[in-house]
């Protein structure tokens, strides 16, 4: 019990010397959670100052941030005030479960109890040190690291859910709307990504995943709609390749819609700034 | 402790009338599990006998399942024997959290324990009764629902793992193959889903999540290769409106890719049975 007091304060005193905490999340898998969040990182990070931007990946069973930034292979050091993130892009500090793993092939076998306290150890133990942000990815779903990370950073500044347009993904992402509040987090806004598909060759429109699911979440659950990004195939080629495609391919626009919205988290955080005055 | 003793030799007892047990499951979201688990029972249905397959659809925080056989809002009844579950089409019988809770936005704030609860009574309190096939739709991650359904269902016959191409994802599902292949159940093979898309307007094809990536896991871990499914708009339309695509659209590539892996499938649990007899 001591110990787990003690790491608290350890988190709280980290999570004081860092200006925003921002959450992506999305209850439902693969809708690009992460491609959102290692972006979002490198949007913010291009403002050039030094120490701005860190990437908690809290994916402890499926880790992807590290191959989407391109710093996989790195591993985590330790020195006295606690373990070093690995330094990603722009001075990004990354701290993610991959960076323990021997090999791409080894699962991470664990129940919830051992994913939490991981968590705990990423926020407590890391040095993290002064930052303008600290952008966490959860995993899918709203158990144990959804609720681990809620709890355990006090003053969260936002939330942003991912959604593809399908009726099926909307109806689980739906679920991670009420969680935020549920856990009175306060929610950024609803981003639909995977919307829509302009065929290369020809331009055609063809909306693989259907369109428009994330506005009818917007719409029903009264959240706030940050807009859609839609398919390209540059996006699934960059993270691969492990350069974010808002650098490798600025001009897409895929680029551009994400850079509005990030221009939305931006005005968010800085909306909350003045109030909080 | 009594109790998930006499629990378990529940489980046992019901695990015993069913002949086949199949795993799906991928380690990564969004990869098309639940459809291809939905649309396997369906396959498996057409033969048209009774009390041929049950679906467990074990992503308890997103369950997706009743939605794509279109038997949501069914509620599951209890009679004396556990409870009944949903019928589906061609009399699939369906069990999955979404039929327990009373509206989409509603979370499932669960973390591990509870969640392994939940699948233990999945198994032990319904009365599933005689059946041919089960399916397991496993969520994403090699935790605490991936655990409890492998230690608890003994004798599984195969594991299907579903990926689509990219880099990112076969990060992710390698760790499915040797979580499977620690928990010592048998590998059926590995699926590529979402594998190039054909326009529908001027037939170009292109590789939205790249191509190749569950062939080349296969090869890298020694691992059968079932097939991969093309990318086709209909098949997320068909999952929307809760009718499997291999029933609505029969004629398509992605439904003939689909019923070749069937027949794989059900050459390996042939194949198995011989060999144990």
């Amino acid at each position: 019990m001591k110990l787990i007091q003690e790491q608290e304060k350890r988190i709280e005193a980290w999570m004081k010397k860092i200006k925003h905490k921002i959450v992506v999340m999305s209850g439902k898998g693969g809708v690009g959670k992460s491609t959102v969040a290692a972006n979002l990182a490198i949007a913010l990070a291009l403002r050039g100052r030094p120490n701005l931007v860190g990437v908690l990946d809290a994916d402890i069973t499926g880790p992807s941030i590290p191959k989407i930034l391109g710093v996989k292979g790195q591993t985590l050091r330790a020195g006295p005030p606690g373990i070093f993130p690995a330094i990603g892009p722009l001075g990004i500090k990354v701290v993610s479960m991959d960076f323990l793993l021997e090999s791409d092939d080894l699962p991470v076998i664990w129940r919830g109890p051992l994913k939490s306290s991981a968590i705990r150890q990423f926020l407590s133990d890391v040095a993290w040190g002064e930052l303008e942000f600290l952008i966490v990815d959860l995993p899918p779903g709203t158990g144990d690291e959804a609720l681990s990370i809620m709890q355990l950073i006090k003053g969260i500044d936002g939330v942003i859910v991912v959604t593809i347009p399908s009726d099926v993904s909307q109806m689980v992402v739906r679920k991670a709307i009420t969680f935020t509040r549920k856990l009175n987090a306060p929610l950024i806004g609803v981003l639909e990504n995977m919307s829509g598909f302009i065929c290369p060759k020809c331009g055609a429109e063809i909306d693989i995943f259907m369109r428009g699911g994330g506005e009818r979440i917007s719409r029903d659950l009264k959240a706030p709609f940050l807009g859609r990004i839609p398919l390209d195939p540059r996006i699934c080629e960059d993270s691969d390749k492990g350069v974010p495609f808002i650098i490798e391919h600025p001009d897409s626009p895929a680029a551009k819609a994400f850079m509005e919205i990030v221009e939305k988290v931006e005005k968010f955080l800085g909306e909350k700034e003045e109030s909080v005055k």
